[in-house]
This record gives C-alpha cells, sequence and structure tokens, in this order.
C-alpha cells in the first residue's frame, strides 16, 4: 500500500471511530471544518492554498498531506503551490523544511497518479 | 497617535535600526520576506490573505495588523477577509480568538480611514 | 478602568463587532466554543482548569485571563490553581513563566474584588 | 511487538540512557515531571486528563500516548476521555486533529488489553 | 519609568508572589531554571545566547528581553548578537521579526545606559 | 539501512528535487539557512549548539537529527550537548523529552560510528 493510501485508509478508520463515539461537539467541530472550505466569496482553490500555508507553518505532517491532495484535485498548479510554499517557508522558517519535503513528496506521489490516469483520491 | 500610527513608526524606526546593523544575512532575509509577496503566478491579493491567516494560526499580532493592513490596500472586502478569518480560526482554534479581534479591530481602523477620505499607509 | 475592567469590555465589545459580521462559520465556532465548557461528564471546575492550562501552554494572556476569572468563578481554590500551574510549567518549560504571573496576577485582582464584596465578572 | 510495547521499550530505554548520562539538571527535572501529577490538592485523574489536554493542543504524539495510557489506568471513562479532548479540539482547532486520532487509536488499544485481561502498563 | 525598569519592577514583584505562595513544585522548577545558565562545560555566555536565541524563535517577549539584558551583561558584542538572531531568524521565519525588533530595542536601551556609564541591572 | 542513512538519503534527494523546481524565493532561503551557520564572530561549534536548542525547543525531529549530526562533526562533546540540551529542557519543559530521546539516541549512533572509525556524515 503506497503512502496515500495508507494516509487516507487510516483517517478514514479514526475519523468513523470517532465520529461513532457520540461525542457531540467533536461531531459539531468537524462539520465546521468541513465547511469552511467550502466556496463563498473565496473559491475553493484559494482556501486550500490557505489550508495548506496554515498547516505547513503550523507544521502538521497529516494536514500538509490532506491540503496537498485537495490543491492537486482543485487544479492547483505546480508553479502556485511552489508559491505558497514558499510564503510558507519565509514566514515559518527553516523549522518547515521538512514539512516543505512532505508536502513536495505528496505533490510528486499525486502527480505520478494522474499520469497513469489514476484518480488522486482522499 | 492611533494605533495603526504607533504600529508604523515604530516598525519603520525599528527595521532601519536593524537593517543598518550591517548584518548581511538579515537584510537578506528582510528582502527575501518582501519579494515572497510579489506578484507571481499568484496575485499579491491572495498572497496577502495567506500572509494573514498564517500569521493569525502563529498568533502574532504585529504580523496580523501588518497583513491586515495589506489586506486592505489590495483591495479584500469585509467578508472575503471574514472567510480567510474563519478559515484561520477552524485551523487554529479558539486559541486564535484575542487575534481575531485584533485582525478586526485593525480592519475597522482601516475602514474608518477609508470612509474620511483618508490613505491605508503602512 | 482597571485591567479586568478594560479586559472584559474590549472582548464584549469585539465578540459582538465580530458575532454581527455575518460569518455563519464563526458564529458556530464560537457557540461550540461555550458548549465546550458546559457540565457534562466533567464538571465545570475541571474543564476551566483544563481550559487554564492549555491556555498556558499556548502561552496566550487573554485565554489565561479569561479563564482565571472563570477558575475563580467556579470556586477553585489558590492551592489547586497552582497546583494546576504547576503542570502547565513543566509541560511547557520556563517559556511560560511569564504568563505564569499573567495567571497569578489576574488571580491576585479577583481576589481583591472578592475582599472588597464585589463581584467577580467577566 | 503492539505499537504500544515499542513505545513502552524505546520510552524505558532511552529515559535510562539519559538519566545515566550525569547531567543533573536533567534528572531534577524528571523528577519535577514525575512529582507534578502526584496527588496534591488536585487528585491524580484530574491532573492526568489536564497533562493529556496540554499535550494534545500542543500536539506531541508521544506525550498523548503517555497520558491517554494513564488516564485509562486511573479509570478515566470513554466519556469522560472525549469530553476533555473536545476541549483540546476547541482550544486547539483542526490541527490537532490528527493527534486526537492518535489518543482514540491509543484508548481503544488500551481498552482492547482490558477486554484480555491483561494489564495496561507504561 | 523607563521599559526596562518597569520590565524588573514587574518580574521581580511577580516572582516574589509566586515563590512565596508555597508550591514545591513551581519553586523547584525556578531554581533548575536558574542554575540552566550557570557556567559548566559551557560557558555562561554562550548559554545566555542560546536562551536568547530560544526565547526568540518560541517569540516570548519578556524572555527576550531578560536574555538580552543578561547576553549584554556577559559581554557578548552586539556583532555576536545580530549573528545569534540571524540563525533564530532563519529557524523561525518572518514570524520572529516582531520579537527581532524587541530584542534589538531591548539591546539599544542597555548600550545607552552603558554610554551613560549606569549599570545593566535585572 | 540504518536511521541515520535513511535521513540522509531523503534529506538529499528532496532537497534536490525542491531546489530543482524553479521557485527562486525557496533556492535563496536555502542558501541563506547555509549560511547562517557560517563561521562568523561566533564560531560553527556554537551556532551549531544554538541551532540544536532551537529545533528541540521547536520540536522538529529531523532538524534535530541534523544539528546533532553537525554538533558531532564540529566536536561537541557529549557533556557539552547535555547541558545545551538541558537549557532546552528547561526553556521548552516535558513537551520537549521525546525530542531529548531522539537527540540522545542520534548522538549515540554518531559515536557508534567514531567507534567504528566510520565518518559522520549527512
Amino acid at each position: 500500500m503506497s503512502d496515500l493510501e495508507e494516509f487516507r485508509r487510516y483517517r478514514e478508520m479514526m475519523n468513523e471511530r470517532i465520529l461513532s463515539a457520540g461525542n457531540l461537539g467533536i461531531k459539531r467541530f468537524f462539520a465546521l471544518d468541513s465547511r469552511a472550505y467550502e466556496e463563498g466569496v473565496l473559491d475553493v482553490k484559494t482556501k486550500e492554498m490557505i489550508g495548506l500555508v496554515a498547516s505547513t507553518v503550523l507544521r502538521c505532517n497529516d494536514c500538509i498531506t490532506y491540503h496537498t491532495i485537495r490543491c492537486v484535485q482543485e487544479g492547483v498548479s505546480d508553479e502556485e503551490l511552489f508559491e505558497a510554499l514558499n510564503v510558507a517557508l519565509v514566514v515559518g522558517g527553516s523549522i518547515t523544511i521538512p514539512h516543505l519535503r512532505r508536502a513536495v513528496d505528496t505533490l510528486d506521489q499525486c502527480r505520478e497518479k494522474q499520469r497513469k490516469g489514476q484518480a488522486v483520491k482522499l
């Protein structure tokens, strides 16, 4: 199983487990989280790039993997992604470099899938 | 002197002081920082909203004041700003709320200046 | 106006401003935030101490002021507060010491009000 | 070897290695750390929930694994744990979600051990 | 009263208040904190520069003021301080710039005192 | 392949990938990052210890592995490393303990290589 598939499997399994636990606050938080990235006066692509940069400066690898996949799904180009990541690098400093590596690694895995005609799924 | 003017005065004075100190690394960093927000494949407005959200989740008030002013200068609407801040709030949690207050306070001071026909300066 | 009153005035004013802006996500987040501290299987006092420690290790002064006031309102004793803050100090390190000072300063202002027979309000 | 056993083995081995290195400051810090969670005016169970929430908002997986195990040992119920984690989620935002998954995963491994009549050890 | 004097007064007053509260863990932590910067195989000057950089990347203004004063007391030159701060800036990113301003502002206040033949006190 | 070799392989591969992507800002940042640790008025050994402590309080494992290797290459002794890590532990708190384990684990792998007469490479 590839990294992306393992990421998806674990994320899906644990989210189901957590949402089935019956804590209403957590369920509502997950709903708010999804809605925050839906189209409004800002489009989804912009919001996903914002989410990626926020995840990078906060240095959360799983969040970076998630938003990189979402950016690819929304049609963000490589150049756009690198410009957004450059802002993250300048804001967050060299401490974000290992996470920059993770974002680019995920990007490359997504592009590889696209080259093979496979869907980039979450 | 208003908050925004005091912010500008101190920031300008200290930046000059720091850049005149002769440390080449710091000077180059300041140049990189400026260039990161210049137009590329992403436009300046998008980059400034990204900078604002990154500053909010990292909870840096001066950075929030700076990027809110820059967003206003780039024509970000109130609704766009609130949508970007909503992403920051969801990503960064309630711990960002005092910084959300600061961003909105700065926004209101900028709009007040605009209503009076005054320039919103940095 | 005392520190606590200025804190309350600004917090109340800006919360009203933000909630009247019409961003549904932000409104729902504020509601979730309030509900998280309501009585459940854990009592309010325990939740407020948890909120205080979380605010201290994340080093947010406004959040520390808020939860210290709430702890006092819920009847947390000085000794209980110091034990909770000791956990925060050990987890978060010396970088939290300026925030420990803020928490104790707020505590002392609350106790002063109580000695004078005044309500400790938010 | 299960995740929990690998966690315990590595933690124990490295703690011994570090404590045998002869740095007095580090030894004393480890002692202070242990004592912070001992019974005082707050009971151990409350302190361990505080430790879990602090670890979650600071997003430290090893600390989350440790305090989740300790919470289970102290008799924290699933509902209590989820309420504490809900506070962590609201305070720390969606960036804590991968760590929430880790906490619940650890909880489930502990409950599985208990169902089999095995001790939940550190 | 100057910034440095107000910083010293408040820090001293609150430390006394906290240490007199009778929480043994907190007292021991404060002792450990002091000892960590005493001469060992590393000299005090090196340790204070390390403390300053750690405070800067963690973005704690009071800690930055404290360690800048201590660096000046230990004879760190302006050039050494700027080189240490440059490492902090590169590691921590532009989000540390407001704190870099604070460090340099404190440095300038200390140098002003020295020019006047006054002691730089904590 | 050992941990250190896997770390080196992945770091080298991804850095090449990122630097070949054509984003000028990122390339310049990487150059600034390298230069920050070069000899100036502070020697390389001091700067690498500063880099290690900054990485530890910011809790970045890859950065800790990198700077521990560099410290060993620059002749930092075990006692010096533990004193620097003690400062990191006191500043950053128990939340840094898992990263302290990582630093010491890397140190031990480096010393093992040296005992075998092998180069400690990056």
